[in-house]
């Protein structure tokens, strides 16, 4: 793999090798898991760290046509890479492609072309290399030159895996991020059995207490940011007795309507907003995603399987008004928005315009270009529409959003497209080539402004 | 005409000239008329065969400030073909354009400037090959290198004329495919008077009835598509007394509500998407599109008058929740998905995504850049979305959707831009020089993936 | 500062060397004041003229995290120009960036890099300069090759100083644009206000009465052009005894519910759609904004203050039914689209493309990138989908729809996108190098067609 790949420009090349390449990474919203690391697991072939749980690739399969048994089914490991390499050789234009081969040759040295043929040897050499202490969980994290990693969890996770990592000798910080997604979702037929595992809960009022009971616990293990995920950012405004009474609906049974849904959904993430704002968190808010879309592999496979996909309800106006309700009290947090749409890009950086402060450089944060967006195209389009209307240098960069440990790669193929960016403004004469600036907005987009954002 | 016209790079060139160019053309999806192909049809002037009909063209003179009487009115021949000349004349980045230079190169041998000087010479070298008999329908098609053409007909269309082409000695194959939106417009003003071409129908039943014979005609004479027009698709599930309750008022004179529509249409399309599974052949479905929008035109012109264009209301939710509602009862035929707005490109191929199995490559399709998106950048937006979010080597490629012989250029038109996005891959070392590999790439979405798919 | 800047081939360089770069200015549209005019203001240093009002830049400053204070607060304006140099230092890829180059170098002669560095040296030569009378209003109108203004005027304008314009020396048409906002805003609560300010008003048909009166004492001044700003295009069609009632409604201190706004908006916007085509004039439509998003800028500072945004809930059927309206009444005025959504570019050009008639070259018009799209990726963006599926050589091309003396620089900016994007076809061989050809399209988008447009 050529060194320079991605980086057409001596700027370019200048920018990546020089600066960014070697930048720590801080990885502030991931998927991985805090009890892994802890144990520091081994994997038994690629099949185990490549394909397990890895839906993304579970789709592009099944694109290509190969049977269920080869992607989810009892095939062995072996016969699931097979199909897996036969479907990924000719995967053009596809991200997988390119972080396979950054995956394949920053870790395991394999930088012939995959093609069915290679099989075997690919094969081979991953199996060889994975056998090795150094390819363990803790081994791969640190060889990717981590320095944070935030995992998502539930509020009502008992942190016991993240008390004993703060415990270890694991230099990476491995710091919870508070989801409540469950605890809001007052539709879900399990919602009651969910409300037991955070306590007795017989009000909004004492729900809300638990809530930040638990955000307290994980500020306590040095949680810095929350996330949420919904189809739309909700604005239903109401009072509090009639949340009371939404809730108290659902605490006997019955599943409230859309739009109470929708009421008690936006009182919980405005508490829960005021929450972050007093502790300084910061709050990412995931929307414009429709999931478990085939019911016929949802009963099959459950939640996280491939069936997901991008919406395009989401009124960026409800968005702003949601803002702004906690503007106006003062008591918005950071907030880093994220839409699976791409055409809300535009929207979404304007919105964001239109409540920074001078609290923090960038307080309001496009958040990367996210899931079936974190491409070549859709990553570009994120950059240079925050650039265009917002202010790219204040931008806190990539996260890997992902459930391998192998996936750092992706942040070495953000930095090299960042710098192919910045490096063609720069020949093109539409910035200057002053080493100074270009350090800033380069080692402030790839490290420091996360650092500094979040506050690790 | 550069030979290299649109190919950027030598990997490009070498991709075109070498796989692509030379690969016979299945028109999966045309307007073209069986009476005029079985009667091998002859075309007086360049503008019987350009401009009659051609409401793309007809668009843009009217965008150029062209009065009506040259576009639709009584101008004669060739003073309609000067002021079309006129309007091409600047139409800088415009397809019309483009595909006209390929049309008057490949058909004509004309490849000087287009320009109003040149009026008179384009006419003369036009008509003077039209009046060739190698210059009728049949002989445009025979030497366009076509091998399959599927035009669209109305269930209630006797195929007489595919009939006869079947008894013919016309090597190419000219299949018909199925087109029931007539019998699914219950708000139509002439619906009963359609329904009585069907037969004799009084339920809802009946119609099922009679469209799913009309089906089994289509396909004895080798129908493998179907294809359904709409300005979204609808999902309003009802249950079978509701929608022959529907069904009675409508046979009674009554225009149904518009949620009545939406069930009525719903219930339609599901039980054709199973006629269409049980059967192997191919669901398509085109939306996002507005129709007769200036009443003005439509009381002059009628429908196909160039005042369509692109809606904005799809709810890609009704759509998952259609093809789930198929794919839930294993009854998802494949099927083919186009927008007339190219933002839902990315929500299309990750909806997709979801419905994807083992049955077929690419048993879902992202249909080919449609009608105002054939352009070249539409094309690209619609082949690196693809590529980034779907598996492009999948992909079943190109139609012309025209309703005119000349327009096979279009095929060459979409394998130049194929060629250039890949040779660039190439190049910019995204993807290895292998030529098995490429090859599967570009055979497969020119010509061995339609062929597989549609099984001609 | 290269003189071929965004320039990248030989011939973007000379169309816009030899063609676009002298041609005169027609700003159809901005926010410029009429009085400033007139008086021939002054400015006392570079903050006067480049900070004070430009919410553009204040966006910019609080997204870099700049305190409030220092962009609209009570800090010098020194320190204000401090930290604005400090926020623009970095901002690569911002419009900000390239405009504010293009300003320093062709108004102050200042071509040497924006850091933080050379703050002190190019606040003095910039205040050296404005020190100069060349350097009034009038002097950078004349200066910037400025042939027309259009300003943007509330129907209550008494006009007074376009009056006096009209009587001055000064060689540069400044002609009122009639703006009626204010008029249709039946839900502002001061809406009772504002109509006392038309005149004495008891019923609809009073209120059109008193605006037509009002637009022809616009005309009589020269008014070419109406401009309309709202969220999106209503279309709520209503018999004249309904609209009746909701006015009477709201003259007695009620606000009329949502649905009675749009039916009384759509009653005016066709009553002055059909005023407008009756007197020749332009109908401009911006929408897909929104307003005054944070409550508590809103309150310190009013509107215009950095805290508006994209919307995206423009139905655009509702648009073609509106212009559908008119049009079969024969009296759709000549009509320019922009949304500040850039997502709704192709529907836009598609809908045009259903209305548009031989009664002038491109008699609907697509507005150039506006507001957060009037950056480099977006007015190409803009001139493509344009060029794709209109008449690109028909374009009216740019304005500033600033409220700054300095912005003719965007008109550069423009011309020198125009020339890049075209000349780059000419080379790709996607059009001749035809000098009449190109001269045609360049010198009509740049100048020609709005001066025929608007008949000047």
């Amino acid at each position: 793999m050529n060194k320079n790949f991605m980086l057409k420009t001596p700027t370019a090349q200048a920018l990546y090798h020089k600066i960014a390449a070697d930048l720590p990474i801080i990885d502030y919203h991931c998927h991985l898991s805090a009890k892994e690391i802890y144990e520091d697991r081994r994997f038994q072939n690629i099949t185990a760290i490549w394909l397990e749980g890895d839906h993304y690739k579970w789709r592009l399969m099944r694109s290509y046509g190969i049977e269920e048994r080869y992607i989810t089914g009892d095939a062995d490991d072996k016969e699931k890479f097979e199909k897996w390499i036969q479907t990924l050789s000719t995967a053009i234009g596809n991200p997988l492609y390119d972080w396979s081969r950054l995956e394949l040759a920053n870790y395991f040295g394999y930088e012939e072309p995959i093609c069915p043929e290679n099989t075997e040897k690919m094969w081979t050499v991953c199996c060889k290399a994975l056998a090795k202490p150094a390819f363990s969980a803790r081994g791969v994290i640190a060889r990717s030159g981590v320095e944070v990693i935030c995992t998502t969890d539930d509020p009502a996770d008992s942190l016991e895996w993240h008390q004993k990592l703060r415990e270890s000798d694991f230099g990476v910080k491995v710091l919870p991020s508070f989801r409540p997604d469950k605890a809001l979702g007052i539709e879900k037929e399990d919602y009651r059995e969910y409300l037991s595992r955070l306590g007795e809960i017989h009000s909004v009022a004492e729900l809300k207490s638990a809530l930040e009971n638990r955000l307290e616990a994980f500020v306590a293990l040095g949680c810095r940011v929350s996330d949420h995920g919904m189809e739309a950012v909700p604005f239903a405004p109401a009072g509090e007795d009639v949340i009371e009474r939404i809730f108290a609906k659902r605490l006997n049974g019955e599943i409230p309507t859309v739009l109470e849904q929708q009421q008690f959904k936006t009182a919980m993430l405005l508490f829960l907003g005021k929450c972050y704002a007093e502790r300084g968190l910061v709050m990412q808010l995931h929307f414009g995603v429709m999931r478990d879309l085939s019911e016929r592999v949802f009963k099959a496979l459950g939640p996280d399987a491939g069936i997901d996909a991008i919406g395009n309800q989401i009124r960026v106006s409800d968005l702003a008004a949601f803002l702004n309700a906690l503007d106006k009290e003062n008591a918005l947090p950071k907030t880093v928005l994220y839409s699976l749409n791409p055409n809300d890009n535009a929207a979404l950086v304007s919105v964001m315009g239109a409540f920074q402060t001078g609290e923090a450089k960038g307080k309001l944060q496009h958040g990367s270009a996210w899931w079936f967006n974190d491409h070549e195209g859709g990553m570009r389009a994120q950059l240079q529409t925050l650039a265009a209307e917002g202010h790219l240098a204040t931008f806190i960069g990539m996260l890997t959003d992902s459930r391998s440990f192998l996936s750092y790669a992706r942040h070495e193929y953000f930095r090299r497209i960042l710098c192919d960016l910045v490096g063609a403004w720069v020949e093109a004469d539409k910035f200057p080539d002053i080493e100074t600036l270009l350090r800033e907005i380069i080692e402030g987009i790839c490290y420091k402004n996360a650092k500094e954002y979040f506050g690790f």
